[in-house]
């Protein structure tokens, strides 16, 4: 056998054609997204209020395995794609394990992270169905950045709600998304009804995912020619993001290597998912076995502490409800939590699989995180995104695993990004100000308590 | 003939064994560094008390065509390289030309540029040499990004001073370098005591990179186990970074593919020196004719309006003499200047080459280049530095040309490196704020009067 390069990159003919459809192979299929007056399951007729027609469609299948990938979206992925297999020979050997680390590496784009293979597909769903525009939301500022670039690229209206905190920690974020013509409005903002509301209630709140999806579903709802896009969370965004897993395994399967863990970042669920898809089907199929372990910010456990139950998306509660490990859609993590991740619930599909037991959950403390991202950085030459760095904390904690037991095991990780927007938290890490904070069960009572109750 | 992919990427093998040494090919070879005191040319032993000796003996080498790559260093440049060659469709479309444009696209790595190139050659060398750590100076920041990137990785100490003014339109490019393990300052510094006595006469300076290096090259002498590296200008780095240009020519080779036009944006000359300098050894040996365009801004145009004399290489007038295209080393560029480029000589090498008629130079005013930049970003799914958009803004003047002419011409251009820290200069140009500033002979008179005596 041929030695593995550092990077495998495939050519751009090996790009997937299609998305895979992860639900078609599930048995127990995740639940449905229900409306929230009437508690029964949405329609296509009713999701296609908020989302783009074709895109409700692609929520609402479950049966159909493979999808085909529209030559434009296509095209477009030929701009950054495919994304290089990185094996990490410089960790393995700094580290002195017998395991051989491989990661997925999908930070080299202007969006700094794997957003983009969503956005794009949103973006074009939109523009076809003659739209003017679309809202959304962004936390760390990934998903806004990954919707304006494949909005100036397609010429589609972009207005985003970026979560206070986000808005402030990251400035340079939020230029970028001015650069590529978006407009960029801090969450919660007197912008809207919902807005004004959750300002009235809570007049210092630094926001949340949850309000900034209530502000932009509001805006188009309420806008002629506009519809709403999600970053993360539903099961189109998971179909997208097959293109990860799909690339992956292409390129392990070249070199005959099988991983035996596959272990991604998990905050709403569309790295992970999008990861582990191939490898998850063969496991649902019965063809082969791997172990999965998503990995959590412990200050916002959703699946590791959190309840399998319908829930709502967002703090309006103008969304319909998902069924999904969550924390109660009032929950914001703790004014100390410095990356991504912060969504309180997780993928319906994630959460049906991982209650199904055919993935595991983790949690981190930050300060571990960002330790073993400064190490990463430093060995690989990659400075990783805090959420990726979730993902890098349990690889490098399997791999001195490895070098305990003598096991060779070969481990697939995602780097979904760079953290070249997060500098603000890393220089809290580099002055030592950097702290952990594990909420009690006392601060999680109230999410719970606010659950709808409806979970038959 | 197969289609052109949208990124050309080599195989790990393909990555150059050897640099290039363009010296070797020129007939009239670039003047030799002199010793200001003696104005003698600069022995190995003089250069060996500020450089490591083997990058001072790659100084000094004007004769020997090819330098094999140190397995060390090769192994490096693997996670990173090779760089794609990218075919601009989606440009070329939006411009509507008959060119075809290519670009070297330096950008995907931490570094954000080509830097990382010569950083861990120089940084290779001072470990081997047994030396305890490196000191440099740097400007927008991507340099000192760089060595810090090889330092860490091989275990180095790193000291950066960064130009005032960068400091602290940048302070994440800080944190970056402090992520590595640098130790950085801001230039000029009371630390230094050239630092001291240009902070005496010039109290409210914001720096320039001839303060820095002056800073830098104090520490390195007066420190035991030290040495000073450079960025740019110096003909070792050029000699390095011909691994850009080797890359991009194998690439176009396997296509059959010929440039008319080589395009690279020019401040010390690290990036258009390496990228032209396959082609232009091509050029000197007669064995095929290309244009090149070396691309400066207009407020700090050394090629296009400086003279070519021996000069100071920086402010401190501690480093040898440089026979370059020149400025002045008192030259500072106007406060309004937004990126990079902001030296005020040019390497010796690409300074002979532009004497001998053969390269050409041209310059350009900012808001021009943020145009460009904006557009590239907006069309090619890349947010380019505005050093590289200098490139940017030329290659699509050509191809436009192209279009009023009906040529169908090859332009290549080197796309140094990524914008990301620069967000700061991009929000005055969305915000409308950004201006050009073109020196008037007044305003260079200074400079050339303070050159040194000794152009004989």
């Amino acid at each position: 056998m041929e030695k593995i390069p550092y990077k495998i990159y495939l050519s751009e003919n090996e790009i997937p054609k299609q998305w895979y459809n992860v639900r078609a192979d599930m048995k127990n299929k995740p639940a449905p997204l229900l409306n929230p007056g009437t508690l029964k399951p949405m329609t296509l007729e009713e999701l296609s209020g908020v989302f783009c027609t074709e895109l409700a469609k692609q929520e609402l299948d479950d049966t159909t395995p493979y999808i085909d990938i529209p030559e434009e979206i296509r095209d477009f992925y030929k701009m950054y794609r495919p994304s290089p297999l990185v094996r990490a020979y410089c960790l393995e050997k700094e580290l002195g394990t017998p395991a051989k680390i491989y990661y997925k590496f999908e930070g080299n784009n202007t969006s700094g992270s794997h957003k983009l293979n969503s956005a794009i597909a949103q973006a074009y769903y939109a523009k076809k169905q003659g739209l003017k525009g679309v809202t959304t939301e962004t936390g760390a500022g990934q998903w806004g950045t990954a919707l304006s670039m494949a909005c100036a690229y397609l010429g589609l209206d972009c207005k985003v709600f970026m979560v206070k905190c986000s808005y402030e920690q990251k400035p340079f974020r939020r230029e970028v998304m001015r650069t590529y013509g978006a407009d960029v409005t801090p969450s919660p903002s007197a912008t809207t009804e919902v807005g004004r509301k959750i300002l009235a209630e809570h007049p210092d709140t630094t926001g949340s995912l949850g309000c900034a999806i209530s502000e932009a579903v509001e805006v188009a709802v309420k806008s002629d020619g506009y519809r709403y896009v999600l970053g993360s969370v539903l099961s189109q965004v998971l179909l997208h993001q097959s293109v990860i897993g799909l690339e992956a395994k292409t390129a392990l399967d070249k070199y005959g290597v099988k991983p035996d863990v596959v272990i991604g970042c998990a905050g709403g669920g569309s790295n992970l998912g999008g990861l582990i898809s191939p490898f998850i089907g063969e496991k649902l199929r019965g063809e082969a076995d791997y172990e999965f372990i998503a990995v959590e910010p412990a200050s916002c456990p959703s699946l590791t502490r959190g309840r399998y139950a319908y829930d709502f998306c967002d703090t309006g509660m103008v969304c319909p409800l998902a069924k999904m490990y969550t924390l109660g859609s009032s929950f914001i993590p703790s004014a100390n939590h410095a990356g991504g991740l912060r969504y309180h619930g997780m993928s319906s599909v994630l959460s049906q699989l991982y209650d199904d037991g055919l993935i595991t959950a983790r949690s981190v403390e930050q300060t571990a995180v960002f330790e073993a991202a400064e190490k990463f950085a430093r060995i690989e030459g990659i400075l990783p995104a805090p959420e990726s760095s979730h993902a890098i904390r349990v690889a490098i904690d399997e791999a001195l695993k490895c070098k305990e037991t003598g096991e060779e095991k070969t481990i697939l990780f995602g780097l979904t990004g760079t953290g070249y927007f997060d500098m603000v938290a890393y220089q809290k890490f580099n002055d030592g100000e950097m702290s952990d904070y594990i909420p009690t069960d006392e601060d999680l009572k109230p999410g719970f308590e606010a659950m709808p109750k409806v979970n038959l």
